[in-house]
């Protein structure tokens, strides 16, 4: 059927573990094929450890039903459809708990663009959604979190693809990118700039970038004037 | 006798070392027969490395007298048997000196409640006991650390089953479940939330997560109304 | 051409990767040949994994031309060529995004001297340069990053043999040496500084180390009267 | 002459590198042989990797003078020389640049009794030297750290096996025992404490653990009434 995404997603789960960015069953990425509108993800509460593409779950985009798999689909499943279904830009979507980005969340902030690092893959603040209502956590609340992510992401005016990744208020955060192992990519990065970011505001809980040094950062990796890198690299 | 508890709780204590938790002898794992009333845990300032099976100590849970074994048992032993003695559902007890644990021991302050990863596996705050009094300390020590967790407990109204772990205040954090590898789960967990909200109070010292989305949490996981994972996965 | 060179780089670059200084594409080490004026650097947005001598690209010092390898040079090249031109003592430079050394370029701070670890290696603060105008980023940017290092090196009144790295406001560390070898290994020891000061200010905001006690460090390592290690090694 | 020793201390240094405790060259390690009265101790600059038993130098306890070895031995070891004078019971040492303890010495801080852990193996506050005058830097400056160690155990009327480390203001730590493995052993111990420490007081700055619960934690492990370990355990 889709033998192919779920090697892919299998080896994107993989690489978090690989990049300590999980322990035990935590965290989930999942992968979309646009032209059979089938979404391969993680199953839930399955360990890492000997996971194979045979254990990836078969999701149907539009009815968000299991479509193929022997296991139930990750309890995040909802977020990640809300996502795609409204951004068909996203290939690829990562969650996870990893410690930096969490404690973000917890706290309840925007995950600042404080310098280069940041720039060369966030063009602005990577956003930290509000709170979820208790309605909205009480019925539908993993569908729930795709929309306020959406929401967020609406109310900032970004596109998606340019800052591609939020924290989820007292929750963790979200990624993405073109493809699931983009989106673990992403993941990490956001992370990493999550712990420098910490440190930064413990150093000087005013520092700030020039916006000219960010925007120029962005630029240079991404769109039609960017050069760093090699032709066609991605 | 037990052998294989033995077994098992030799296994859940050299997790300890492959999850970071422990350095040279620190740290301790339990577990216990409740047919025979028999608890097996590590020798006391026995190094990790190269232990077996048989160097685990077979204590009796009522006498708290050692009926196997060539080493003496851990010295916290009766502090695993009071909270034994008290749960009857606890299967196996962890004690670790685990780096971001202590330090909320050591400051005296519950973990508290500040996010989805904590509720997961958390069903409030993680209590911090009170300080022992000099009593307490001169004579029966161990066993009154045990009887103070169970105070400690039964003041914050908890099952023990639904907040599995606490710190001992000045001293360190123990952690709990249906099994010894469950309760290293637990400590390991433990110790990764208190990492989160540490570096979290240092973003934000008046973070909260409201109720109802921890709630949501626990729940999704525990109880006759969870969803995560899959069915009769534990 | 330079094919001994070309070997030491690569080395010098996996070497980021053996000491944990950097992840997937970031960071970038060269070396140069001062008889033939070539600079040999990592190639842009090249990964590190599987990296060989023959993809580093080698560029003519004055012209900045590239002259020979299949990829594009690092997109900081022409920082490393503002270097080497203005100091004819670097024969190796590295930069990364090491997380602690950011910490300190994002909050716009010096590394401040505080101790005898710092004093081993750089005589005196490590300092943090001024952020560029809109003009130097949106011309020229890389070049003038070179500019403003050597214009803060100069404000200082620093030999830069003596204090061999500096943090750019928002970005990140330069550090450099007589060799590619030389320059990893003082980028290594400046993250390692940067995280020693991140800790010592938290404990105690106001700490100094009496510039005797810094001076004494730096002497018996560098110059005439070194006693530190054998003779001739280096 | 010592070869046995030579090996235990190779050992001992290599431990260092095992325990994530030193880089490059930094730190080393001595052992005494009280009826030789000769002090053998790792070589000045020379790194860890593919270090020898053949590579220690042995070094005679009055003289100070090399009677061994091709090296330079560490330039540390006047200080080492002075604290095996001072106190007969020491029979290993060792100097770190540990990240944490390194904090608490540039900070000009002991390093409190927080806890259990810390009372397990320091029977007190570890101390912070005064920083040594000019005169002192500038003549005789490692002879004169071993003398403001000592001045400091004596001002604190410490039995130095009772607080077997001390960190030197602005410098770093050192740690003995009666052999270099256990000198290595309080070494990692006091930077894991020190690690405890700062994240203790990040939660609580006015964190306080009652005297007689570090009494006992000490003295459950030291001396005529200690039960914690096997019988003649060590």
């Amino acid at each position: 059927m889709v033998e192919e995404l779920k090697e892919t997603v299998c080896k994107a789960n993989l690489e978090l573990v690989a990049k300590g960015m999980v322990i035990y069953t935590w965290g989930n990425v999942s992968g979309i094929d646009r032209d059979k509108e089938l979404v391969v993800i993680k199953p839930s509460g399955v360990a890492y450890e000997g996971m194979a593409p045979e254990d990836m779950v078969v999701v149907d985009l539009i009815s968000g039903n299991r479509v193929e798999g022997r296991w139930k689909p990750s309890s995040d499943t909802a977020t990640h459809l809300e996502l795609y279904r409204r951004y068909r830009e996203i290939g690829g979507i990562v969650h996870t708990h990893s410690v930096h980005a969490v404690a973000f969340a917890q706290a309840g902030m925007d995950i600042p663009a404080l310098g280069t690092t940041h720039a060369d893959y966030f063009y602005g603040n990577i956003p930290c959604t509000r709170e979820l209502d208790e309605d909205e956590v009480k019925a539908g609340y993993e569908k729930n979190i795709g929309r306020v992510i959406v929401e967020t992401i609406e109310r900032y005016g970004y596109d998606p693809m340019d800052v591609p990744g939020i924290v989820v208020k007292g929750h963790g955060p979200f990624a993405w990118g073109k493809s699931p192992k983009e989106a673990v990519y992403h993941g990490v990065v956001l992370e990493k700039v999550a712990e420098m970011d910490i440190k930064t505001l413990m150093l000087n809980s005013e520092s700030r970038t020039a916006r000219y040094v960010l925007d120029k950062h962005y630029k240079r990796k991404h769109g039609p004037g960017a050069y760093y890198g090699q032709i066609k690299q991605n």
